[in-house]
């Protein structure tokens, strides 16, 4: 589904983000290594590498731009770890749980500033990205805030719900479209980069949602089924999973719609979770 | 001891802290404006403003370095005293204390974040001072690694005290005059910038361990009495006071020899802090 082209750059993003964590910063370079060592999808990188070839970005800035995606979400993912006390990540002990609490904060900062480092890679054209990328940190951390102020709460509006769930994952993966397209001169395309972001964002959560429904409820956390059910849905399961779809073909529709096919892979995976969730809805 | 334009400016800085942190970013920038709100010797915006002067940058130019300068001092602020549980702040609740872990984490690394949108205001000039940025924010977190990791040892050697004394707050002191001076194209005079500040930290750090003395010992934490004790040294104290005044003058030396005055600021603050120790050093 990824593009040659965007699977032979990902192992440039993975050596650039190694070069740059490791660069004299002792003990936290290492554990951010560390981290960077779980692997994960990627996806924030590909998105990015993927866009700028669609719009025929420079190479160098490619990866500049994607190793700055991939830095700030694994950084969100160090700090999340340690709030929400997630004891392994990919299969590894969880950064705070190796190394401790104190220098979980300090791996995730360096992950912070390192992905501000990755995007100065883009040259004269580094402040207006900056100032996006800024915008997207603050609405994370705003959705991370807002997360934290819900826990122990079963219970939330719709609206709030996906509020929420947009926030969570919404601005990481519009950034890695914004930032290509803000490279590429189209500004004018972001808000439909936004909207694809975000209606992913939602359908993912339910997704997580529907996998994660014993433990959630078990530990008193919000999940869209709860939601659903509290609105008055009689079939809160199947209502979520239709919900989901909905979102998911909003997603696709958005970034199919992005200039010069820069979305298709986003498009790509909203429409292969779409097709994964129509199945369950056809299984009894 | 300021220049009344800098003294001017400096109402300017606060307001674009507070502007930048308060951009729709909810109850985490709530946390970041009051944890700014508790005030502080803005010593590093000083710094930068001063130099900027000196130096005859653009006004925007000296409140976004000044900004950018002061939001990360004040990041790494609201993280140790996290990573260190220290309860109060110039008077007010440490942040953890008022608003739990996991809100600080988000505030430290919103205020981290807002330090490299504040310097984006530097428009074209912008990547190049972001990898400086970077470079002097991974050798504070290197410092706070090596700092947590010498916790409960309260002996080192004193080179392994003064390379710690440095990198602690070295880095923030010396990345105002460095902004400063690539921006005004004056790269050549950045290594004689790291030695006034890299001096000027560790007579800073000396100055604290005499007045926390008591408390270093009470809490088993590196104190460079101790040090100067294992070295061999009958004296220790006065050995210490020595040893803060010649890294002091040695400060106030590489910063005068800063181009266009840019350093006197700093100039002024070791020869300050020279004289209060030269006083202590003949009071019995």
């Amino acid at each position: 589904m990824y593009s040659d082209h965007a699977t032979a750059n990902i192992k440039q993003v993975e050596q650039h983000m190694l070069d740059l964590v490791l660069q004299g910063t002792g003990e936290a370079g290492q554990a951010a290594a560390y981290h960077l060592s779980a692997g994960g999808s990627r996806v924030r990188a590909l998105l990015a590498l993927d866009a700028a070839r669609a719009l025929a970005l420079r190479d160098d800035h490619a990866v500049a731009i994607a190793a700055a995606c991939e830095l700030l979400h694994n950084a969100s993912l160090v700090h999340d770890d340690l709030q929400d006390r997630d004891v392994e990540r990919r299969g590894l002990d969880a950064v705070w749980r190796r190394y401790g609490d104190a220098a979980a904060i300090c791996v995730g900062d360096l992950l912070l500033s390192t992905a501000y480092a990755a995007l100065a890679g883009t040259g004269p054209s580094t402040a207006p990205l900056i100032a996006r990328m800024h915008q997207r940190v603050a609405a994370v951390i705003r959705g991370q805030c807002d997360d934290i102020a819900l826990q122990g709460s079963t219970l939330a509006s719709l609206e709030t719900y996906e509020a929420v769930a947009s926030a969570k994952s919404g601005p990481l993966l519009i950034l890695p479209l914004e930032l290509a397209l803000a490279l590429a001169g189209r500004d004018d395309a972001i808000g439909t980069a936004v909207d694809a972001g975000s209606f992913f964002a939602i359908g993912y959560q339910i997704v997580d949602d529907l996998q994660d429904l014993e433990r959630d409820a078990l530990n008193e956390e919000l999940n869209i089924v709860a939601v659903l059910a509290a609105a008055g849905e009689a079939q809160p399961h199947a209502c979520a999973r239709a919900l989901a779809v909905r979102r998911f073909r909003q997603a696709q529709a958005a970034a199919e719609a992005l200039p010069s096919g820069c979305g298709r892979l986003l498009a790509a995976q909203a429409m292969q979770r779409c097709e994964r969730l129509l199945l369950a809805l056809e299984t009894p």
